[in-house]
């Protein structure tokens, strides 16, 4: 295994202590139990905003912790739920008197954990549940579909809702909505790595890529021989599209990302032939994002995120964001 | 060759297409000759920045164009110097009246491409050659020492004078300052895959890593076995502060780069490991940056980069700048 590790128990937390200290203007780690939060305390009461799921997707979710989107994030070990005292650290350290809301990537470790960790909490709360890979119905972790890249856009714009002070309600109705109108499909040429294991999750021939994979390495759709990128965006945004079943001149947010082997070359080229698919049919890409922040370890592949824009997601996704991975207007 | 391409002659033109069509709020891109500049004009004249160099080293150059960084970015074929009439083109397009400064890593190619695109202008103009790299004196296609990672804290911190209306020759004392603060050194575990080659550009153990390396797969100090991450990061410290020789106190930039193909979460580890070297020296982290910013296509393996501070090189990181891939207090 070709990492950079001391001992392979004490990644999580070296780890996290390098990204608490190259960013301790926006946020705190807090070890055993594990979390990230912001620096700074909300002016005023607002909704706390919590993710948090298996580590090995960075930034995803401590990346995203700062103001305009999470309050916290809880990292499970390497493709792992977090446990149920990170929920409850966290929701006791961030909570201003408006409830917390949680939003939770679709798998089943995390549900269950989520919940768990609720159940400790003597708070007001709801939860989010991300289920924007329409890739398949069920998979190795998961029951219904899982939840992928479009987790981030949900945390972008309901945590820019929350800054204003809009209610718990109206911040769980506003994700579920945006968790709606997007839809996400990736494809993977190589497996990833998890530390503990020390050797690849699953074999794939040289000339193959799993079509629909999960960012564990879950299998999609199909193992099929490489395709040129034009033909594998063309079956990703049909799927997508399918799905979301977009109007005529529908606005959308364009979102390539990368698993963490791929090269940012290889995802612009991917999003160009994603948006000429787009302007064909009318639809016009007015925002998009490209580069690796829903990543699975050194998996090499990507995903394609598309989502339905309305003039609130707008308002929320151009707003001031400033976090470890995402920063703008600020 | 597992790659998102269609045609690998293509490769370049697709992907600074989806560049130019992902950030067109910040940039413009021109094709043939190719060239990344500014789409917004600078309000006053300004000395123009123009750095560039082989493709594959993304978000390098192109993602550093924009207010507060460069004025414009010439990306040559992976792994090749841009050619001259590209510098020509963006030194035409992008001038205002102070004068253009090239900011270039020291390649023979490069170097001598530049020279003679700057031989091809009529315009009042210098060049920052940065080498940064202390691994070796000379190397495959390097007279001198190689420029890698520091070359974007050069771009940063000039393009932030710049801004202040500062002339021509204040700009490339400050680059020539900033670059003889710096030192930087990597390593790899896996070598990257060039797509016009279409395999990997050197062999290397499935135990081994090379140490030194440089951002194209040049060789470095030496080959051998993987050590821990604490080794590595202590015999890569040893080095650069060797070359640096900061003084008791002194207070750093710490920047961590990932060269493509190794996780975040491997990165924010190896700058902990650093930081407490640092630490136990006595030499302050006051500025850090961890990520994929100088990449080598697919590359695993990584580099440090420390930079000397002072008040004038800390006012001119700090200040606002808006690009694709480097963005704050705008």
């Amino acid at each position: 295994m070709k990492k950079f590790v001391n001992n392979v128990d004490d990644i999580l937390t070296e780890s996290l202590t390098g990204f608490g200290d190259a960013h301790s203007d926006i946020l705190e780690v807090k070890l055993k139990p594990d979390f990230v939060s912001r620096k700074l305390k909300p002016a005023k009461p607002k909704v706390a905003l919590i993710s948090g799921g298996g580590s090995g997707h960075e930034p995803l979710h401590g990346g995203f912790v700062g103001y305009g989107m999470l309050d916290a994030a809880c990292p499970g070990q390497v493709f792992s739920a977090p446990t149920p005292d990170q929920m409850e650290a966290a929701a006791n350290h961030v909570h201003s008197g408006k409830g917390i809301l949680f939003i939770v990537k679709n798998y089943s470790g995390d549900i269950m954990n989520f919940e768990m960790g609720a159940d400790m909490l003597n708070l007001e709360q709801q939860t989010i549940v991300v289920n924007d890979d329409v890739a398949v119905e069920d998979s190795t972790f998961t029951t219904g579909r899982r939840g992928v890249a479009g987790t981030m856009i949900v945390e972008k714009t309901v945590g820019s809702l929350a800054e204003t002070g809009a209610s718990l309600d109206e911040c769980k109705n506003f994700g579920d909505h945006v968790n709606k109108m997007t839809g996400s499909m990736g494809v993977a040429f190589t497996s990833c790595t998890v530390p503990a294991a020390g050797k690849p999750t699953f074999d794939i021939g040289r000339d193959e890529m799993e079509f629909g994979v999960g960012i564990h390495g879950e299998p999609g759709r199909k193992r099929e021989k490489i395709k040129t990128a034009n033909e594998i965006v063309a079956e990703l945004m049909d799927a997508i599209l399918e799905d979301l079943s977009p109007n005529n001149n529908q606005e959308v947010l364009l979102h390539v990302n990368g698993f963490g082997g791929t090269p940012l070359m290889e995802l612009y080229l991917l999003f160009e032939a994603a948006k000429k698919i787009l302007d064909q049919k009318n639809i016009t890409v007015s925002r998009s994002l490209v580069g690796n922040y829903t990543t699975s370890l050194d998996m090499a592949g990507g995903s394609i995120t598309v989502t339905k824009l309305d003039e609130k997601i707008i308002e929320h996704w151009d707003s001031p964001v400033h976090t470890a991975a995402l920063r703008w207007k600020m």
